[in-house]
């Protein structure tokens, strides 16, 4: 991409609005634009990251063999009322009535509808084990949004849905989506730890929050240090083998929110040079309910002896919208974003020094053109400000990889390499470059 | 993809509420299901052709230049009130309070919001011509959804927006996205026609419908036969040429829809063998309206002279969603669905005639493997329905390409290949199948 072709409206000033570095880097980098309290517009750099953040979450949601689906934004009103949570779900549900006066409802989470769906069509266990699920916008009407997309109103959520037998087949499912969840947030480069959590209004008696370890997170978190240390499953984890093992590796290990911490439990279990207490950033939940609902909305299987049991299930949470925030919170440093290689929005930026030069035009276009014939994502930044201000651009939205081509380094046939992630700099024939980015 | 592990709800009965063949097709198909009056779930083999032709609009719409970029669902009232269109619009729009009693509404379009963003930034014509685009949910609460997607109340929508410093240069906008729309459909195996349309809520005085040629269409139709031979340019067309030929080859050959049908220049124009008159579903508009949004919201630019003007803007909408429906009634016979290859849920599937048979398990497994290994999108009908059930099936499904596995022919070493389209059906060995798979 050209960047004199494409639409990076970046921000001089820091926006008084933003109380944290992540929303203020957002508004600055040109990510995202507020058009209501809590209501994002994602602007071209902004949107290039969600779709990389939401491909590696499919990615690994099909992996571990949930099926995607797409439900629609909009619920009946009606369908909340059988579970018994239309009533109980309170303000932070956007309830509409349609030109009918049927009531509508925006949906905050997909428990009902998804139970709705699975009845309609699933009467046996041979149908099981199922896990559907789907990455659609919800809305929440919070009282007070604030924090850019970590805490919006319209967000974009990645939401399965597991159905199964019985509670034992219930943990197997719960164990796929602990391990995709493990392995999902380790390849956006995110050290995310599983804690045991509170179930709250998704009901249920076992739960599990995955979060970003950052000292602007919204919650204290206590962990036995070790637990950054585990390993996560490679790409070759089986599903279909027993993975209780490495959920007991993950959850033997002390980490818990403030809402659950044993204070005692920590001080006798951990030892005192390993105990951190700091905060973290909710990235995924997770919850195996039972029969909660399928309970109430007779969603029912017949079992192998031909009798018909409600069916256990569970759900599974990941903010898709959110990770950006915490990414940056976890990613940055005072010149901006520090994007981690698979989810920025590209991977490397060429810096034309001295645009209008005949051999500095010439060289970057080749370059160019040669990465992007070998699949390489590159953000060519041909327009005419002074070198500095490309610098500080390049800085600011976080590229992994810059390339800086000018007057002197071409001279000597060389070009400047500098990796954002650590600053370091190289300089190396065009031809070395394309070999590091490439090989 | 194994079909023992997909979830795939077909129904034996055909539908009472459907009254258009997509509708019922796509109900018997498992494609979606009904979650309220014109409001539908994606099953999982309808959200894959949804995502398949999301992907053709995508690539093309970046082909000619546009950028993407994601607007949330919901919009202010009072954006609406800039452009005088909140008390226009009339009972299609769903309009919301929030827990604070702020006035919303679930977006029918986007002129006002990509104005708004637009005004935010672009302060001079160097940054034009700049065309953004979004692909998302949007809601019109029709009086009487029906027609299962072809007229949804939620549907998804790609839509652009065009901003250029004066009619000429919209016109070349207008002209990129005329040409990328040929391109759109044709690749999703569709002849759709550009037709001259009237410009309705949108505004404007240059317009032009494409419409799908079928029996089962809203609209009457007036085409000069010789428009379905015009060539779609090629994926090498170039953006940057003058595209004015390519328009005039297309808006020369006559083709109206009734709303704006003159039957003198009909008959003065079009051979008497050249006429037809049949029926067309609209799967996208593009409109050219000028200043209509950015005089009265201030959409304006310094010009070279530096004088401000306000921007000359079209828009350029597909219907995402309605296109499983246009393509389905353009492609089916009384058997199912004929999916365009480009847009299938899956391109191959392999129906295993005898399954329990280790022979046949084994060949489909082998053939299964390798087809996957090459990047072949397969559906391995491993269940245990008797053979008619699973040709009745993939009928059904419109899967392209059919590959039945048997004992018998396997004793000779040949499985045939039978491809949905035309029905046609050879007896190969599975090396010759592969290769013509992939070849």
């Amino acid at each position: 991409m050209r960047l004199s072709r494409f639409f990076l409206p970046i921000l001089k000033e820091n926006p008084k609005e933003a109380e944290i570095v992540s929303h203020r880097l957002m508004l600055r980098a040109g990510m995202i634009r507020q058009e209501a309290a809590g209501i994002y517009a994602w602007l071209p750099l902004g949107f290039r990251v969600l779709k990389k953040i939401e491909q590696i979450v499919r990615e690994e949601q099909d992996r571990s063999g949930a099926l995607e689906l797409l439900m629609p934004t909009l619920q009946l009103a009606d369908l909340w009322r059988e579970s018994g949570r239309y009533d109980a779900y309170g303000p932070e549900m956007l309830r509409i009535a349609d030109r009918h006066k049927r009531e509508l409802l925006y949906g905050p989470t997909n428990e009902e509808m998804i139970t709705e769906i699975f009845r309609a069509y699933v009467k046996s266990y041979k149908n099981l084990p199922l896990n559907l699920y789907h990455i659609q916008w919800k809305f929440r009407d919070e009282q007070r949004p604030r924090f850019g997309v970590m805490r919006g109103r319209e967000f974009l959520m990645k939401d399965a849905y597991s159905f199964d037998l019985n509670e034992a087949a219930a943990r197997v499912a719960y164990n796929k989506m602990f391990v995709a969840y493990l392995r999902t947030f380790a390849r956006m480069g995110l050290k995310a730890i599983p804690m045991r959590a509170e179930t709250g209004p998704i009901g249920g008696d076992l739960s599990h929050e995955f979060i970003v370890l950052a000292e602007t997170g919204e919650s204290g978190v206590f962990i036995n240090r070790d637990v950054l240390d585990l390993p996560v499953p490679g790409e070759d984890v089986d599903y279909n083998s027993d993975l209780t093992p490495i959920i007991k590796q993950w959850t033997s290990v002390y980490a818990a929110t403030e809402d659950v911490h044993d204070a005692a439990r920590f001080e006798q279990e951990v030892p005192a040079d390993k105990r951190v207490n700091t905060r973290g950033i909710e990235v995924g939940q997770i919850f195996y309910f039972g029969t909660k609902y399928s309970e109430p909305m007779k969603a029912m299987v017949a079992g192998p002896d031909g009798v018909d049991v409600p069916i256990h299930g569970g759900s599974y949470g990941v903010g898709v919208s959110r990770l950006l925030g915490a990414i940056i919170e976890a990613c940055h440093d005072d010149a901006g974003i520090k994007w981690p290689e698979a989810v920025a929005p590209f991977r490397v930026a060429i810096l034309n020094l001295k645009q209008g030069d005949a051999a500095v035009d010439g060289a970057c276009e080749k370059l160019y053109a040669e990465l992007t014939a070998k699949g390489v994502d590159v953000l060519y930044d041909d327009t005419d400000q002074r070198a500095g201000a490309k610098f500080a651009a390049a800085d600011l939205i976080g590229i992994p990889w810059q390339i800086m081509i000018g007057p002197k380094g071409l001279a000597d046939g060389k070009i400047e390499l500098k990796r954002r992630a650590d600053g370091s700099r190289e300089n190396l024939s065009p031809a070395d470059v394309v070999a590091r980015l490439v090989g």
